[in-house]
């Protein structure tokens, strides 16, 4: 333990001691209800919400964004990695999109500083959505008078299907998808009751140990507000870990593959804590099955602890409390091409 | 043309003379608002919805019944046959959903009595949501809480995870996913401008060249109610149309493969066209893709008769009319399992 972790446990102590057993300021914040950004209009979110849950924007028309970050449940799709067009697999785990606004930055990696930018790769990435390139995407959803009109209301353009047209509303609706209200929200605004005791105490060995070094702030992932600045941290940092083999946590590069700066290797984007109890399996690569054990791989690659099983229930019940209140959705209707799918055959590869 | 035809034109000559240019009551009539069964509970409704909509049934954990009956556009997926678990596609197209409770039975070759018969297919079938049984299924809800309990629930039952009961929820919500209020609904409770000219002498052309032979009643496929028999039509008929070797139509032995009987090949259901706009590409096999040349199709292979594009338009403006009010649908939430996913990646065939 170093000597900031010592003297903040020793505050922790004497808090503990004095009955206020509130969270530290300077950790935790309440989730924010909102985070729309000026021009985030009714119409460009209603857009944005049928990109989203659209499958005609994929090859085989059958992945959309909502395939992988499934907002009826953790915004995620519960695979290891997730399965695109034609059954095809990627390298890492599908983040949540629930709250990915409260992030400095996109995809493990951080390779797009922003929701617009992430709302491109997919599309074209050929195991995720598959298609051959932005162009296709637009020249589909042209083929749908709907739309077309849906993007000449929402952003006032004689010519408004464009792909940045697309992403600036798919993000716009992204920034809706906000769980505020967890038990854990009410507690940082005072009410003792909202959490129990074994989730007090987890909440405090999450601070004691460390955890908070990186999982701070209303996401729990060291975003500190719209202006902030991206910021990575090495994972795993303690590489002899037994786990880090058992789990082949230290063969992707990272950040690294984003720079091609050797600093960089092994840097990851700190993830969202919030909701995670619901987004199993865990680690960018997928391969830690439980969040029990994903407290155990973390504890030992990054502090160098190793934890009992009553700390990992207690950091559990902690984390239980950070599921919030998921705003409900309706259903969109998709407009269609009458009498005519714009899924075009040739442009779907069977096995 | 035959002798009841020339008898119903000279009818329909008539009606028009003396402006009564109302459809005939015996081939058309309006969409049924409701056809819940008694024990339709919203309970069971419910939870049926949870699992229409949850992708955690299929083995890869990507492939819900909304999947290929996307209940956001046309009931089915756009595609000419489906993409089930792991890209592999099957040998037909897959049918609207919407309405489906209006048939005598289902699958195109019906060889399911029942919307709840319906429902256990696919979940099992490796190249759909590929379950290697229905215990796997089981097996997966009985790790979900939430589920355990909504099942208790609507079924009042201690052991109520069964494939069963299952199939009954999703049933009971497949019941009350029925479009009325189209604009022909409206035309045949006497709003005479609720459909225009065009559609009009669609309608009329529709009955004129024999499609109500097969496409009459409510759901304009022969179906006439709740206890009717399922009935079988051999497509194509004229198996000389040029235009059944160009798009494959005479290979798929249809209802043969059901019963191996001889009389019954390519006998196929008489499929809905409510919302028939929404729903291509056509046929058995998806092989047509668009709603003009399926018109010249069933012209051509059932009726031997030639249209001409006026036709086409005229048909066509008619069906159109036929696009009913879809429900407003709240997008549900999925039970989860705390901290670990119910996809067990030994069961997903990556490739």
């Amino acid at each position: 333990m170093n000597a900031p972790q010592k003297l903040f446990n020793l505050c922790l102590a004497v808090c503990v001691l004095f009955g206020c057993r509130q969270a530290m300021a300077t950790d935790f914040e309440p989730l924010p209800r909102t985070a729309a950004k000026p021009g985030d209009t009714a119409e460009k979110i209603a857009l944005g919400k049928k990109l989203f849950f659209d499958p005609r924007l994929s090859a085989t028309g059958t992945v959309s964004c909502n395939g992988c970050h499934n907002l009826m449940e953790g915004g995620d799709d519960g695979r290891a990695t997730s399965m695109g067009v034609s059954g095809l697999t990627g390298p890492r785990n599908a983040p949540t999109v629930w709250n990915s606004v409260f992030q400095a930055s996109q995809f493990w990696d951080g390779r797009a500083a922003t929701l617009e930018e992430q709302a491109k790769g997919p599309m074209v990435a050929d195991v995720e959505m598959g298609m051959v390139g932005h162009d296709q995407v637009i020249g589909r959803i042209e083929k749908i008078p709907g739309y077309v009109e849906e993007f000449g209301g929402a952003f006032g353009e004689s010519e408004a299907v464009t792909i940045e047209n697309a992403v600036e509303a798919i993000a716009a609706f992204e920034r809706t998808l906000i769980t505020p209200d967890s038990p854990f929200d009410r507690f940082l605004a005072g009410d003792q009751s909202a959490i129990n005791e074994q989730a007090i105490r987890g909440m405090e060995l999450f601070e004691s140990i460390g955890c908070t070094e990186c999982h701070s702030g209303p996401a729990l992932n060291n975003w500190t507000g719209a202006d902030d600045d991206a910021e990575f941290v090495e994972f795993p940092r303690f590489i002899d870990s037994p786990l880090v083999d058992h789990y082949d946590l230290g063969s992707d590069l990272g950040r690294l593959q984003v720079t091609n700066h050797d600093g960089d290797e092994r840097q990851f984007k700190v993830p969202v804590l919030r909701n995670i109890t619901l987004t199993a399996p865990y680690m960018h690569n997928g391969k830690v099955a439980s969040l029990s054990e994903a407290c155990r791989v973390m504890a030992s690659t990054q502090l160098d602890e190793e934890l009992t099983d009553k700390q990992v229930s207690d950091l559990i019940a902690f984390m239980a409390t950070l599921e919030g209140d998921f705003p409900e959705i309706a259903l969109p209707r998709l407009p269609s091409r009458v009498g005519e799918s714009v899924i075009d055959p040739s442009s779907v590869s069977d096995n």
